[in-house]
């Protein structure tokens, strides 16, 4: 059994692309971080998901002891200058936060665990993946424009690379996926060292 | 009036994206290079095919005097330690690639050409893109999965970097829309610069 404990969408295709089959349970953790180094806070949340899912499971007498059960967790932010930003208030906050990117280099950074129980045996690997985005510049009207897409008010730093804003993203240092929300390439190596058969099987 | 002088569907989903209204005429430009640096060869075949639809056009009496023609024109390589990949001849020639690109990084270069005329006065922009693309190691099973899926046969370096290869991409330096095909971001940097109001009425 695979899990994901997130019920974004974006991560979802990203799984579905490498061939994983899975199933969404979405943890109710509670993301305030105690951490303040941005890896540190990504890696924290997304422990604290994947916890949440597996005490659940585990109460719910749903892990499986005979075989595999995988549950992958989560948590993306979007670093300008150590300022966090998480999605955006209203407009005027995601007006604030593309500004800010406009012209300059941000981080986005992903934490990612993996619970792993295989026929008893208990894993927890823990990792974040960090890609540099550069924008180009944007004009107020340029800002005001794609605000009016719709498509800043769910995302971190108020923009998605895979949507309208691509035509503004310079260019990236890192993963790709990464910045979608999943590092799908570094969580399909991750996946390979654990040697979780149940999720490499349609590889 | 603003043409992609390309049949790429791939190139016509991010021209869209960007949010470019376009219509697609083909070029039948030969495309051997005479020149041998990597951007040369990439910008020198992107000349060809804009040349190519541009002399139809005007032949035709299809320049636009009193208003506004773009046509773009994209030629993309897979260079890997100079040796250019295109697109694989047969299966053999697929594996072949992959297991050149496994493990190492190579780069893909896009050349692009705008010829703009905008009221009778005619100016040629030309420019070229590169992207460092990263992959993890594959095993030769995990080609042959990767061969078995079709994705590679059409595509220069035997792999698309929005498909089921993704998840052996470890990380890309540069734009990532440059390997997909056409680099949209540069792109519309260099319309904006241009000048060129129809290409850029529903931004």
């Amino acid at each position: 059994m695979v899990i994901l404990a997130s019920g974004s969408p974006r991560r979802r295709e990203l799984l579905t692309q490498a061939g994983i089959a899975f199933e969404v349970i979405t943890s109710d953790a509670d993301e305030t971080p105690t951490k303040t180094v941005p890896a540190e806070i990504v890696m924290e949340l997304s422990k604290r998901k994947g916890e949440d899912v597996y005490e659940r499971l585990e109460r719910e007498g749903r892990i499986d002891k005979a075989g595999e059960t995988l549950i992958i967790s989560a948590d993306t932010l979007v670093f300008f200058k150590d300022e966090r930003l998480g999605k955006p208030k209203d407009k005027a906050d995601a007006f604030r936060m593309i500004k800010e990117l406009s012209g300059d280099v941000h981080d986005v950074i992903t934490g990612v665990t993996l619970a792993y129980v295989n026929q008893g045996q208990k894993k927890q690997v823990r990792f974040f993946e960090k890609t540099e985005v550069s924008v180009y510049d944007l004009t107020d009207e340029e800002i005001e424009a794609y605000i009016a897409t719709g498509e800043p008010m769910d995302k971190a730093g108020a923009y998605a690379i895979q949507g309208f804003f691509g035509k503004y993203i310079k260019g990236i240092n890192g993963e790709y996926a990464n910045v979608v929300g999943l590092p799908i390439a570094r969580l399909y190596h991750e996946i390979k060292k654990l040697g979780c058969k149940e999720a490499l099987g349609r590889a």
